[in-house]
């Protein structure tokens, strides 16, 4: 890491939290946040059969929600106090079937920007003492002055 | 497109359908088969502000989840009838911001393969008679003889 | 696509080829610019086994070296007059091993933005009558008004 | 990480030097092998202009180059003594303008398998005693019994 990850906004936990609760998806899916630390946040989900893919494994695109919002928010605390985010892009690498009773999505700012975040995230199994890396996402976040839910404007 | 695309298995539309019916992450978003063709899968989903991140536009997440399923729905058209598939990883540009009442994922097949397919799918937010592409989907689908639902093992 | 392509500066030609004159490495790798139009650009390379990997193929870094520079000069053919471009960022899919005289790489514009533009490209392997794609990438591309090679400022 | 990584291959140094040899494009580059380590490789590019892209920095597709050979190869240590590696695909965040004396790629298998493994490069600026981290890879890896230069058999 090639920098001190210092927020430039005290009030970043209080940021995180006000714009998870207003991603209804993660209430939908049953995802709660757990951990906020300047550069870093941590989203866990419980395996529910609703959230599952055609085998019983949790489906891709759930794992990718909770790993997008863990590396969005965790861009987000290091963002200036009226900054929004959103991601540009990300890649993910699906590693083990994700079979387990519960999943932490673990975002890490790479490389924070004034325009652009680099993101990584890790997702991990969790079962019982047992964890393992499931999946990988790397991840390009915009960091943009306060745009409202009203907005129309493009990403780029 | 440098080869014919033309299904192992006359039977691929039923498989396709069985398949879908298992992945009960698609019923709980309230997505929807619209088309299956040789190396060709379009998934249909609704708005709804369940599916919203914190600006009320479609989550990412949900994008990305049909977005998936219709790579890799494109690439069990193709393959062999004792075959299953599996993301190995994807990645995904959010372009435009996912606000309109409608989406519809269209999952094509680039390079069918005997091991890995490669697979782009656009993601295009449906409006009265406008349409706009708002994402697009690079996926790698790793196809392998029939696993069942019990199998712990590697995606690797 | 759900935009017409129109350059805004009508000198994009022009551009085009001085900036590609001014990246070494193309002369290095023995690439050539064949097509220049508004929102597309093509470059060649034939195959040289100073450029080769270990089974004798084109070395991907080779391949990605054309896919990134077409996709990034695609981008500036739509951009502002005094408008850079820098790559933030591209994933490759290499479908098949690269043997071949002579490679091309198309790339095009998917969604011009004034600050990001998202790109594709395909990279086919020519051989006498043949074409075969034998590459995809994904890339996006940063559009800023013009910084100096003295510059030292962030991509981010 | 979740495996210990351990060789299956003792003579897992020499696979690498010698098919480090045969990639002619690492020699056209100036690039050398740094260490070889179980599960870990670094290769080291000094700058030159001929690497350059128009603003004079290195050229995305040379950075990307060592990132991709350093993952390929940090996958062969841990491959069995008959195996071939080749990159299925690779995502790159350029995340900052590549401006040094000399770079080195350090690639790091993520997870390791039979048939696919997933790499994770970070290319660091070299410039006295400062590093910066420039640019990071994600790369899938396909593993295979050995496939000579004659081979005409598809990535896929």
């Amino acid at each position: 890491m090639s920098r001190v990850l210092e927020p430039d906004d005290p009030d970043f936990r209080t940021r995180v939290k006000t714009s998870f609760s207003r991603q209804e998806f993660m209430a939908t899916l049953g995802a709660s946040l757990e951990l906020i630390e300047p550069g870093e946040v941590h989203i866990a989900l419980p395996f529910s059969t609703q959230l599952s893919q055609q085998h019983g494994y949790l489906h891709a695109g759930a794992i990718s929600a909770i790993a997008d919002s863990a590396n969005g928010y965790a861009a987000l605390t290091l963002a200036p106090a009226d900054a929004e985010v959103l991601a540009v892009e990300f890649k993910i690498n699906l590693m083990v079937p994700a079979s387990a009773p519960r999943f932490l999505a673990r975002g890490r700012v790479l490389r924070p920007g004034r325009r652009l975040s680099v993101c990584l995230a890790e997702v991990v199994a969790l079962n019982g003492h047992d964890q393992e890396v499931i999946a990988t996402m790397l991840s390009t976040i915009s960091v943009r002055p306060g745009v409202g839910p009203s907005s129309t404007g493009d990403v780029t």
